[in-house]
């Protein structure tokens, strides 16, 4: 039974580096209505993501379009159909939307997936869904790791690094973890069974990271950037892919430590170890490889050989202190609201 | 008739920033004599490049040895076999050696090339030796320029970028150059055919920049680094490529304008547009590559579809000056120091 109102988490102010809970507010509407050929969404699950930080901006990140003050936060969920007066669809389904923050949406279905066959619907946001196909992507496309090398997975028990490193498991390579802290190491080698896995925060980090790969680093997955990416440079083997999909440590405006330049070292590091630097945005990629995505990664996630970690936190009106936590890398997986049963 | 010493131009002093003259030594030497297997050469023509800078530090760049202080300097050279005492070469043969800032060296013949069939002989220092393979390699492998896509080339009358410029027309593309100053654009203009020439030392560059590639940038040529970098970022096309061969804009320790720290900006751009950079070592192409590099140029060359533009110095006591001339870039294409006939 729908409630009776629409309660939406809007973007109340710009942020300027690190956000606050005072940037969000929470506000009611009543419940729309679909009209003939539309549906009526109730999100069942909300996707928190980094890229969302990108998105709160006065200029957009280019990939997305940015939010407008006063309207809602937007997001991939997992919605269920409760009204529909659309042919194709069911009161009842469960569907991948792009619903935001907020208890309903109406929608002509444009963009909608059925959720049929999906174990747990809440994997439709991460290790099956964009999550896990950026980890695929760039681990798989870009990174290429062969039997034996190194590979060194940033953010290594986040949404898509945790999924990135299991994948490179799976494809023969050592795999070295880096992450915020004991407690997340230790879940990447015990659990997500990382060969090793490096506590960023340890003052010892590059020596560390170092002593972790003794023969180099063959492919560095990155979306994190910063003392990382600066650690990781002097250790890239000759012939080093490096998938870059994100760099968490630089969305806030933070800088790197020390305040120099460091553009001419990254420029010395690609070119002296022939490094092959590659961006992409997964959105590019779902028309040509999603299918063999799901093709891969569902018997896989099945049958136990990949860990989906998610961290659930309960509640639509949570969604902004789960934001900002995402975003400081205090949880463990991906970071997913339950918005409603 | 071979002179009575060999001058040879050694490594006096580490160079600290810019090189200067003091860093350099002209000593003499008894000539060598080639022993059995041996073959004696005079050097013709000797190579100036930007890797030289390279050498010279305490850390060598690591695809090549750094010079000991008191050895000569190392570099490409056009030789003549004066003396042979080795059954493969004659006396005349004129070969591409790696001789260094000398008048003569003796090699048992390892990696000398006969030069038999180049219409001009220092070609084999420029357009058709490792420039030109540097040019080629790096705009045809990485760049893969398409008909009417936009090809940015820094250090546009350089060794490597006019040729990579005049590669790029030929393939099709709009070729925008970037050079210092008024003259050295005019020439790109005018006698390479490139359609634009920025002067990076106008103030107005970077507006400049932007208004010649009104399409975006797909492809950037980057041996430069430093202030053209940062300018050209934000004009990259989505799915541009950017091989780098180079960054002589900090060879000599300098940083960036500003000092501020550009490489998360330099992420923001490689990730938002999807950018491919690769970092590429021309020493490790010539085994698989050199030959169909030669196949394709000579002719074009030949037939005056790829002009090389060399600025040719007398005397190898001018080798020192020539080679700080070429590190500020006051030279309009590939220096090359003539040491005899």
């Amino acid at each position: 039974m729908p409630e009776r109102v629409n309660r939406r988490i809007i973007l109340a102010a710009r942020p300027s580096g690190f956000p606050s809970l005072r940037d969000f507010r929470l506000v009611t509407e009543p419940v729309p209505a679909p009209a003939d050929g539309e549906v009526l969404l109730q999100t069942v699950s909300l996707s928190l993501d980094p890229y969302m930080r990108n998105v709160m901006e006065e200029v957009g990140p280019g990939y997305a379009p940015r939010v407008e003050l006063g309207a809602p936060m937007v997001g991939a969920t997992v919605s269920r159909v409760v009204a529909s007066r659309h042919r194709g669809m069911r009161e009842g389904d469960l569907v991948l939307a792009a619903a935001g923050w907020q208890d309903y949406a109406v929608s002509d279905g444009t963009g909608l997936t059925v959720i049929d066959d999906m174990r747990q619907p809440s994997h439709a946001l991460s290790g099956l869904g964009m999550p896990g196909f950026t980890a695929h992507v760039g681990l798989l496309d870009i990174g290429k790791p062969r039997q034996g090398e190194t590979v060194v997975v940033a953010a290594a028990t986040g949404a898509v690094g945790s999924i990135a490193g299991q994948l490179a498991k799976l494809a023969g390579a050592r795999v070295v973890g880096v992450a915020g802290g004991p407690l997340k190491c230790a879940h990447a080698v015990q659990v997500l069974g990382f060969d090793a896995c490096i506590d960023r925060h340890d003052p010892r980090f590059a020596v560390n990271l170092r002593d972790a790969c003794p023969d180099g680093i063959d492919v560095y997955f990155e979306n994190v950037g910063g003392a990382v990416l600066l650690a990781v440079l002097p250790l890239l083997s000759i012939g080093a892919r490096v998938p870059l999909c994100g760099f968490v440590a630089h969305y806030n405006g933070a800088g790197t430590p020390g305040g120099e330049d460091h553009m001419p070292a990254l420029l010395a590091a690609l070119l002296q170890k022939r490094v092959h630097m590659q961006g992409f945005i997964i959105l590019d990629h779902y028309g040509a490889r999603f299918g063999a995505f799901q093709q891969h990664m569902r018997p896989l996630v099945d049958d136990g050989s990949i860990r989906i970690d998610e961290a659930v936190v309960a509640g639509l009106e949570n969604a902004p202190s789960a934001f900002l936590d995402m975003l400081a890398g205090r949880h463990l997986g991906k970071v997913v609201v339950a918005v409603a049963d």
